[in-house]
């Protein structure tokens, strides 16, 4: 089932634009490349619109938001939405500032998701008001939160806002409120590269714009997909090797994975 | 002679103004100081004509323009005019939205250009008002268009605009509408790292910087050391390597080519 | 000494505040995060007095400073002093333009600084008013500068603005005006990777943002560490690496760096 959503995607080679962040942009853009999509990053006000209309999904990441690409993110949502392209979004540091939270519940409150993807933080905070946070990483006691009591606000949030909610950590959870993937794969060196979150929206932007009708599955395949990349990435590691080239591995085994591959190392529960 | 324009470019270490896109910016200044250039990249409406003033050539690049960095474009387009220093344009993703085609035809009508740089359907788009396009990639109609027929417009858009022309993919032209290089250099998985377009034209800058008297050679020799580049990368690939270490690969293939060896591998023919 | 900094600040992990141009910025983040520290970039001015906030030291750098930008710097910069959070501040490029150097004074004149760190041309500039300008790298002129001048200039301007000055190129200056580190760290390639001032004033903010106590101490071992970085980042070079794998295994040196290492490693002379 991966294995097609992985394969459809290095098949359509979908246009995916990305409203994303200038920190981890370029890691962004190639992990989409290496997976064989075609992404375009375009962020005015004046010409978000004609991008998103040619695009096959629609990636919004707020890592470095601002006035300008505000607006656009909520311009390219609505026509997203008009034109049935699905939308992801990321967003990263909600908790942090007021801008980023009230950003984050203006995008849901008129943009009609298909997922959401976030860590512990960043989802409790917008789906239940209260997480606590460490800037755009998760925080000590979010940390903590029982994978049980997680499933539960994932649940429940998606039901509210009719969209697959991914959180993600040591343990990720994909659900759509009433299927929930629980998934095992990844590395715990992968929080100390910068913008790894970032590149799984962006995997998951790719998957789904290939996949567009099985959302849950292609974005459930994402997460396995980058947390198999962080394995296959550590395996490679030297001693001298640090986090910089823990990246290029990342991006790397994003390009020579292939759909039995994906099958085959895909760690995860469904219920 | 291709020889000549790198060693002067090492020895005179020109500064080159960039005004580009934050998604391939980093690569574009490792390329540059790769050659011995010394980059520097500034966007503000406010400073960028000081900045172009002590430059010795100027890089305009759209792949992510907004409202104040065309404002700057211009500014230091028109600058760059006044005092003689040659100005690169790479129009990225023309026709992908108006704003993108737009001002790709305002550079055009209000600054002199040495050199444009694009791929077939972004110089389509702008010489014959017809290519058709694919957000930043080439799209599948104009990789099919005959390298005769490219070759055309190519040398009609040149002649019109009094600019070197250099259409960019599998096979390379550049021309002045009088010679002609068509180029063999290259690989074809430099289109699965972002921004090889864009490093190319930053190539170009640091060659014509250092080589202002001879655009049309110097950019013939950017294209090949490119593609060359991309050729060495290719060699170093080991199996779990994947566009991101390619991508590295690339860039320190600038660093460690010299004359001998650009001639050496140059592939081209001239009419 | 050194040891117990580093140390530190992997155990604290501190969050640090970038508002930083989008060149280097990935590169910035990655070698925090090497370090242990919790990079957040955030530059729009109506989010970044809460960013501030939530972190343990702020980082100032104009490489690609714009007219919002600056504000969020101004914004940033009093927060900080209030709540007595350090205050890091990279003036690349002063001297290159108007803009730049007019925005360095007006930081200078408005916030107080814990460490400054350029390079000679900048901290001329801005320390005598006349550093000559090579755009962001230092002049040839100012390469020149003998040791025992520029470090009487980085004293008599350390006084003069109550905060650390760190001079850094060949040999690094690092003073509080009364006690003065001169280190030997560090490799010439340095100078061929985008970003390494950058990223050694992104260390200094990590090291200071954990260990607010000592700033001169702290920055002195940043520079070491820095240097340090580039040096066991030269042992691993073969013959087809260049700039790119470079930085690379620069960053890669940060992360495998311990304090007895650190310790040994150091070459400085203190007075």
């Amino acid at each position: 089932m991966f294995k097609k959503i992985l394969e459809n995607t290095s098949k359509k080679s979908p246009v995916i634009h990305n409203i994303t962040n200038y920190v981890t942009v370029n890691d962004c853009a190639n992990i989409q490349l290496a997976l064989s999509a075609s992404p375009i990053m375009a962020d005015d006000p004046f010409e978000v619109a004609d991008i998103t209309f040619i695009s096959s999904a629609l990636n919004i990441n707020i890592g470095t938001l601002n006035k300008q690409t505000i607006e656009s993110m909520l311009i390219s949502g609505k026509l997203a939405n008009n034109h049935k392209i699905p939308v992801v979004f990321d967003p990263v540091g909600t908790g942090a500032s007021s801008l980023r939270t009230d950003t984050s519940f203006k995008i849901l409150n008129n943009t009609k998701l298909a997922v959401i993807r976030g860590n512990a933080s960043e989802i409790k905070t917008l789906a239940i008001g209260k997480g606590s946070t460490k800037g755009v990483d998760v925080s000590e006691a979010d940390i903590d939160s029982s994978l049980e009591s997680l499933t539960e606000v994932a649940k429940d949030f998606s039901k509210k806002i009719k969209a697959v909610v991914a959180v993600t950590g040591a343990t990720d959870i994909v659900t759509d409120g009433e299927k929930t993937y629980t998934i095992y794969n990844g590395n715990p060196l992968m929080s100390k590269v910068t913008g790894t979150g970032c590149m799984l929206s962006a995997v998951i932007s790719a998957f789904i714009g290939a996949n567009p009708n099985d959302i849950l599955t292609s974005t459930a395949a994402a997460v396995c997909t980058m947390g198999i990349c962080g394995e296959k990435a550590f395996e490679r590691m030297s001693k001298d090797d640090g986090n910089s080239s823990y990246r290029n591995y990342i991006i790397d085994a994003a390009f020579t994975l292939n759909g039995n591959e994906l099958e085959r190392r895909a760690k995860y529960e469904v219920k």
